[in-house]
């Protein structure tokens, strides 16, 4: 049988899906880079599972509706953007594009969607702030030992017109990602952690015993530097220094997603971050289901989510479900080293446009419209 | 340990199974014609699932009833057919032989079933109309942007001779099928939409914006030509034109079918347009479920399935959850493809023959004894 | 990483379960008989998972219990044989073994088990009966169009020792497999069916239609032959005929196996005939689970399953579900084709030797103490 | 498409879970001893299962909880240990190293942890004692048809200072291992089951008739040694004889938990022996379940649990499902197979690190903090 055309691309503006341009990453990036992007923890069933949920789940579409107009900007935190796609915070860029975040930025930038910046990104959040002034930008927040150094870097960000502190709390101690343990991950010499003064990263509390079965710098760096003490008391400490909105990221519970809400936290990232700390918990949409269930009755909170989303009805299945908008991670990282700021534009725009079909032919015609009802969640339930 | 005899027909007439004929077909088709057949939305997990559902239905055989004759005959729509196996539309069927829809609708005739005419064929209406005169014909209708010319394509239908209009419903815009982007979809020359006229063909809407992230001619002249403002209305519209029955093919909630039901409709086809629009859609067979349930009360409208349907079993499992009839629609083209209008009959004449020896050794000598008990649904139920 | 020892068995007494005797026997069988024996109807997906569903039915084994002596012998129709474990009746043994049928009987005599013979054995049941004078045998019935020669088989079956007539319900028509299709499936010249008188044999009926898909000779018996006519008047038909009890083999609903018991049946041989007849029925086991429950209340009728057994523990779990008996049907074939009636022993010992096991393990020291508790049903239900 | 680093380690130090020591004791284990160590009963399935169950499983982690201090002690029967992670009884450790189980005890005893030493050990339970004076060890009891001797065994673990009789109640027979009879497992010369007496030895009341399908010396063994006759009145027995506590091993059922729990048993270790006796029983975790729930009323009797275990994360959900502990066994062998104690501390190491690492990430910092809320059972449950 003649097997037909399997299409494997060889330039970028040949992909046609967020796949292929994964596939062209992986090429272009090194071992040591790939692994850091790429890597789960443990089995990567959680890794697996992200992406296979989205399978499960069954789109359940309304005909003949007028969809000669499609209007997908939404609002996040009261602050329009142009469409429910966001960027979610990931470490170190210059691992995959030469000008790091500051491509990442203009892209999104350039889009009129959201941003998130990590504490640990390879470009200063000054310098990013700078090259792109308007455009909508949070602050990913990884709370240190160094409280002052923490209640510093808060500071700098509202200063620097970040409009909300996005504060990862699934990471008192990294996962175990054994991709990076057996490469050993180190950080290239050109790039480092700009955020991070030189002060912070002298200070090595490190003990030998704790590094003992582990061989990745940035797992050390959190064994080193991050607060495993952290706790809900963070959120008046935080509040105390400063006023933009709060978002957790990483919340797995339906309890704990209760409790953010009661103590007037503004948003929450739905997240087991990309199957990198703890594996064999449920995919992100599927976590999704029972804390948008829960917060129905909070008008104060918005829920957000990421993990595994590739396809525009990915996107639309999470709105369905319950989320105000996604984040994409490792894609924006393929698309940065596919081709820098262009690539992550690209990797935004192809997504996109499924989003789009997806929303024009299920008869939705604003996000608004994207209701519970338009997906079914159980294939064997009738 | 010796494989056994694993037979790969190398003549059509060796074929024993649809699935045969399904390969022998793929040897023969262009990379061009095949893309466009076969292609499926996104990730294609919908056109998958359509024959894979089939395998978690289960049947439920009655024995020592007398079945030494058998009736396969059935009502559609008031018109007495030979068996519940219909053509579906599907456009272009020159891709697949010299003569196209006109071989198609031979194959239809001499075995009389009923054939669906598109409105994207390759022959013009009235010329298969002309060759094939008596048998029974419906003809499926995309409506465009130039209501004057749409309202015109129905009169010339109905002059035809054709009994019904089959409103496609899922299709306000083109589903992405990423075959068709990779091979760049084209017509050869010696292909047009024959029932397109010049003046629609010519008045270029499409904008390059709208075309920028698209290489499928097919995709580009949904975009052009067909309407995504349509809505309900368009109904009394229709009816205010012809007197012909009316179907809505696409439809997917059971909650749109009752609503066909409220405004008189004539029937509904259950699609999901061979998992060629939007893909994690439920599988054709799965949506009936659903549907057929929610019309129970309704007498005046009936209901039909395509989707995958392979074998004689797949036909019966769909009348025995309230089809009247089922369509085939790549089957016909791989037949087509195989021997012309003596491929088209060839395949029919195989599910027909299989579905004779299910209703046999189910019991069933007509198709109004196949009822809900005589499939089980859940693999786990007992 | 060293895959070990993966064990193919060269000779027939290095076979440690069914399942390597199974891959001798494929090595020996010509192409002609193997596609016979092995095939199942359409896809085959019934003839998998007819041994796939005892994976999803799970032991509940209790502990310590005595198990020092354990007894297998159970009564079927008043009749004590050593252990629950029968021969199904299947055609044409001759095309395994030289001796064919009178192997099989030996065999099962010596082991003192019940065997079915078949209608269309390759021996004359007269021959069968007069070699293995004392053994427990059973005839299997098809009845004929010709129902003169059915009666007279009948009679000439009880004068011959035979102790039951059990009637095949679940073949008005042969199913339709594939492979003997693919291969044209032929006798061999020294083989036929000697139960058939020349009369029977020589009176065409079948006429070019019927035949013009069929390329296998044995489909061509069935349409010839066979009465697809058959329905519940026969069981009056046979009881005029003989006192010998009657079970029916082939029943798959729960209504039909009351029907049975209502009309006074002796007793059902619960079974999908191999998945040879209609693909996508229910497993063997999983069909007997709904039908034990139906017939609790009914004192007078035995319940008996076949199709997929492989090992003690299916045994075990059909018991526990409500079986008083177990019949093989390959495995009898392929331990015929690799060592005659020795092969045939061979593999009853082995599965036996395997539920003599399974019931020392599960602490059930007599087959009446298999009851349904051993089993649980459904992998997720705790 | 660049497959990336799939790191095979050549060296026992690079391994950074336990399945790359698997790997690597496969590569160094004789064919004889891998065929005993790895192989599990009929088709393996539930050797298979009991691994693959842990998938199924979903944590549910709570996040914000200050986690600078975990505490993973635990007290077994009244006794301290520093984690709830201890070394199931195996047989014959000498097949993997020279020392065998002498390494296996001082590993158990460095590391603070339970060792259970197996009456099949080949080191005489004495000398395990006496260079492991001070480490917690229990003694795992096969009870002899020689019942003298099994009394004798019992007051010699007592006096050698192990805390509690582990008696098998699984085993009255050994369940059939293909892979052993295929290797025709036999002991090396320089091994021997040194706690059995030569006396015990010698007596052969095997007959030929039962080891004729047999070729494997430890099935013999069974057949000729052990009591296959025992039931609950054993514990009675027993509890004359010694005043250690008394633990079963191998209970599956709830209704036998809770018979042993009357009878003051003081724990049970729910086991299905690692898949090496009955195949297609449950996995060890699955097993877990119902029996939890069914002694929640009974305060003096402890679980827990063994099968499959190899990820920090199993062990977190079987706490969460109910056990105070979980066994390790062949993972101890393999690491006893690469570098003896050094083998044994590190896979002890590597799986405790990973359940601090579950721990820190689940928000629980003592054990006692693992409940069942911490696990979701069904994939699609929500």
């Amino acid at each position: 049988m003649k097997t037909f055309v399997k299409y494997t691309p060889q330039k970028f503006d040949e992909c046609v899906n967020l796949h292929e341009v994964e596939q062209l990453a992986i090429n272009k990036l090194t071992d040591n880079s790939l692994s850091y992007y790429y890597s789960g923890a443990g089995d990567e069933e959680t890794l697996k599972e992200n992406k296979d949920a989205f399978r499960r789940i069954h789109l359940n579409p309304r005909v003949l509706v007028d969809v000669s107009h499609i209007d997908t900007s939404c609002n996040i935190l009261g602050q329009k953007i142009s469409m429910p796609i966001c960027i979610a915070p990931s470490a170190l860029h210059k691992l995959a594009s030469e000008k790091g975040e500051n491509d990442t930025a203009s892209a999104a930038h350039k889009l009129n969607t959201l941003m998130i910046l990590s504490t640990l990104s390879s470009v200063k959040l000054e310098d990013v702030a700078e090259s792109n002034k308007t455009g909508l930008r949070w602050f990913q927040l990884y709370v240190l030992k160094d409280r002052e150094f923490t209640a510093n870097i808060i500071k700098r960000a509202q200063k620097s017109g970040f409009k909300a502190i996005v504060l990862t709390v699934d990471a008192p101690i990294l996962g175990s990602r054994e991709r990076d343990q057996r490469v050993k991950f180190s950080l290239p010499k050109e790039i480092s952690y700009e955020n991070l003064t030189q002060t912070v990263l002298d200070s090595k509390q490190i003990t030998q015993e704790e590094i003992k079965h582990s061989s990745s710098q940035i797992f050390n760096l959190f064994l080193d530097k991050m607060d495993p003490s952290l706790n809900w008391e963070v959120i008046k400490w935080i509040r105390s220094i400063t006023t933009l909105p709060l978002i957790l990221k990483g919340v797995h519970r339906a309890d704990d997603a209760v409790l953010a809400a009661e103590m007037g936290v503004n948003g929450i990232i739905v997240s087991n971050h990309g199957g990198r700390q703890l594996d064999t918990v449920l995919s992100g949409v599927e976590l999704l289901i029972p804390i948008a269930q829960a917060l129905k009755k909070y008008r104060n909170i918005e829920i957000y989510v990421d993990g595994g989303i590739r396809r525009g009805t990915d996107v639309f299945k999470c709105l369905a479900l319950g989320a105000k908008a996604v984040f994409l991670g490792r894609p924006i990282l393929y698309g940065l080293a596919c081709e820098g700021e262009n690539g992550v534009r690209r990797v935004i725009e192809i997504i996109y446009k499924e989003l789009v079909i997806c929303m024009k032919l299920c008869g939705c015609r604003k996000v608004s419209e994207i209701g519970r009802d338009m997906v079914i969640l159980k294939r064997t339930k009738f």
